[in-house]
């Protein structure tokens, strides 16, 4: 068995089917989904398509968007993001908690809100046997996108709530850069907390639309092997996702993407897991 | 008096003598001046431009880059540096600490040898009495420019040697997005470690060159009331520098530029320091 995942995301334009059958013809054994495709797919149709194909479902992106003032349809969509997880037979709903509403630069309130939020959605949680895992995103994103930035911070919320209800994505991209990593994972795994590790790599120089500066582990500057080894330091047995938006990634071939992600993998990421 | 400081890099395209009429000109009574225009200008006469134009220096830009696997070259240039800013009659001198090598993933690595250069530069500053302030800079420039991200991460590198030797930089724009800016505001004054504060603001989205991306307070989304009110509290009582890296602004007329700069921080920054 691989632990390796592809996450859907990678393979921006293809949709589920497509996705489904290049993740099984690369000999990878677990797939990361996304809502939008899913919907798009049929939650009942996608469900049987990914049993049919014998692919594991490693988690669902994504939940999350929380810091509105009135969170009432966040709430609702995020009770239905639940119900998907549970119905794709994935562990894990990974939450993108949400950047400034329009007009405020309170970063503190807006991080309680993230909290009370998820305070919420626990007992949906725990109803459906699904993990809701906080993102902690890089701090560039902190004002539009999370105004999570750090595992510490991630697992600050976290720890408030039942570890089975809500983890933490472990994701190098947005944490490697943080002078407190390898501790903060260290924490993550005695309090059981890591519900996905995602693994791609930081490019340089950051690309224009900063969002698409990631790469194939290998690619950019991320050393692969500390967090790798801290993360299996812990005893996480989970899959572990490569989630890449990059143009030129996203504009090959899909067929070559999926085998080069698990590439980068087998050569980076794998040696470090036993 | 006025604690504000014009940082002379927000005048990108000025000489020296032009960066000082236009500061005198706009009734401010500081100056932080960049190494480089003050070389082409000539150091004696640099400080005999200020002095006579009663200008205090706040600053000189910029120490650092401590991280190559050999440093002595870093160490010379760091030492001559220490001694302009005593003749320029600034107290204090920024490190930008560096990035990682080229080739290199080793953050861990960067940052110990950023500790040992300091460690080596303590005497020349401590006889020349120049305090060196590690500016911790935004975690999207850690392998380019600054292995040291956090204000907590540079206080544990200063608080290693003598305060009136190492101090850090609070600069908002790099450090507002952090879920610990608030306590570490207070710890690096509980120390007596603030060697700077500077303003400016974080525009979005992101500008194509990430460097640019800062704005006149109020054009972004810091907010100002609370970083000042802690900085405030500490009783730090040194000038305030607004240090501005964009395209649009380093294009419009200096006047107006030292104008706007001002009159932002008379708004947003002045109110919340008594």
């Amino acid at each position: 068995m691989s632990r390796f995942s592809l996450n859907q995301a990678t393979l921006k334009y293809a949709g589920l089917q497509d996705a489904v059958r290049v993740t099984v013809d690369a000999g990878i054994e677990s797939i990361g989904l996304w809502r939008e495709p899913v919907a798009e797919f049929g939650l009942a149709e996608s469900a049987a398509l990914v049993r049919d194909a014998g692919l594991r479902v490693s988690s669902l992106c994504r939940g999350g968007f929380l810091t509105a003032l009135d969170r009432t349809a966040a709430i609702d969509e995020n009770r239905r993001a639940i119900e998907e997880t549970a119905a794709l037979g994935a562990p894990t709903l990974v939450l993108v908690v949400g950047g400034l509403p329009e007009g405020s630069r309170d970063l503190v309130g807006a991080r309680e809100r993230v909290r009370d939020a998820i305070g919420e959605l626990v007992p949906d949680a725990l109803a459906a046997g699904v993990s809701l895992a906080i993102e902690p995103l890089h701090p560039m994103y902190v004002t539009d996108r999370a105004v999570v930035s750090t595992l510490g911070q991630a697992l600050d919320i976290a720890e408030q709530f039942d570890a089975s209800a809500v983890g933490v994505v472990v994701d190098t991209f947005h944490i490697f850069w943080d002078p407190q990593v390898l501790p903060q994972i260290a924490r993550a795994g005695a309090g059981d907390r890591i519900a996905s590790y995602q693994v791609c790599d930081w490019n340089m120089p950051i690309a224009a639309d900063p969002l698409l500066s990631r790469g194939y582990p290998g690619d950019g500057l991320i050393d692969f092997e500390s967090l790798t080894l801290a993360v299996a330091a812990t005893g996480y047995t989970g899959d572990i996702e490569c989630e890449i938006f990059n143009q030129e990634i996203w504009d090959s071939a899909w067929a070559g993407v999926a085998a080069r992600s698990k590439e980068s993998f087998d050569l980076l990421v794998a040696p470090h897991l036993s």
